[in-house]
């Protein structure tokens, strides 16, 4: 039995969205059709405002308001311009704005390298990356990345660019993660957490 | 850190829907931010257009465009008027059609009693099953529900009800399923295929 085009083709554009798979999208099709046009019609006219008031910051790649690009984390004079914190996605920033700890300025690869997808150096983020360093200013940058396999190629990658310009470069501390208990680490963990042992 | 007001609108939005939880919706709407106009825009057209093109039949709930109301399984000449098929949502239809061993009409209940929820025995689609029995034609009916307590609930209250109206009235046969093995097999699904089993 065949869905109406209509269905089928919301069902089709739904499952291109991250986590959502053909079943999802079915699910949430058939919500909006028993609905009505309330929730479609809501969604519908978020999406349709949503590129034109919303993009991401052409500097650091965070999400912000259209009329604010650079966005305020970039504007902001109180921030240190000379350390940059390199994240892969833009929603990491906020993660590492929570922690409080930071005050520098940010930049978002918007991805990693996988040259196991085809995806290699020509990732623009990372160009652009180095572009903004090249004009100078930045002396030290912090990679806030993953730790996979594509995260610590992408880390090895632009630490070595950067080691050339000289510039001071760290990456994020392994160890076990706080309020948690050794019984829930994992071997590697503890042996990055007993390698990067801190005095006390 | 804020987010901006049209992307957290659209978070809030898409967090409603069915299987999407707050991280998943931040990360579809970054996802929509990054990708430009282009995915968002289909979308925004997709939803905009599903309320008039799409609803669900008054007959039976099944999914079908606005035009073709009652739907193409209510109207099918081919079809017995005398035998109900009842499920709890629209997109059960589609399952069984696929079975391929139905030939009646449908009722979707879109949703069961759930006296723990508040939902009574006040659902409109209950009180039209019964209605519609009542009106004549219809000799016998399948319970098609699901085997949780909810389900079970809304079983017996029906059954109840079409049985004092003089109808046949069945339930979909509890047993292991096709092309399993007894390994993975819960006690309750055995004791059930036990007690319902078939001679050979």
């Amino acid at each position: 039995m065949s869905q109406p085009e209509p269905l089928a083709r919301l069902i089709g554009l739904l499952a291109r969205l991250p986590g959502i798979g053909r079943r999802s999208a079915e699910r949430i099709a058939l919500l909006l059709v028993r609905d009505g046009p309330g929730l479609a019609g809501e969604l519908s006219l978020a999406l349709a405002n949503l590129p034109a008031r919303v993009k991401c910051c052409s500097l650091c790649g965070n999400v912000t308001l259209a009329e604010a690009d650079p966005c305020r984390l970039c504007t902001d004079p109180r921030r240190d311009p000379h350390v940059l914190c390199v994240v892969e996605e833009a929603d990491d920033i906020p993660l590492i704005e929570k922690a409080g700890v930071f005050h520098g300025r940010y930049h978002a690869l918007m991805g990693r390298l996988s040259p196991m997808r085809g995806e290699g150096l020509h990732n623009t983020r990372i160009e652009g990356l180095l572009k903004r360093v090249r004009e100078g200013g930045v002396q030290e940058v912090i990679l806030a990345l993953g730790t996979n396999v594509e995260s610590d190629a992408t880390a090895a990658f632009i630490a070595h660019e950067l080691a050339r310009a000289g510039l001071k470069v760290s990456r994020l501390a392994l160890g076990i993660p706080a309020g948690s208990e050794l019984a829930y680490s994992d071997p590697v963990t503890l042996s990055r957490a007993i390698q990067g042992r801190q005095p006390v």
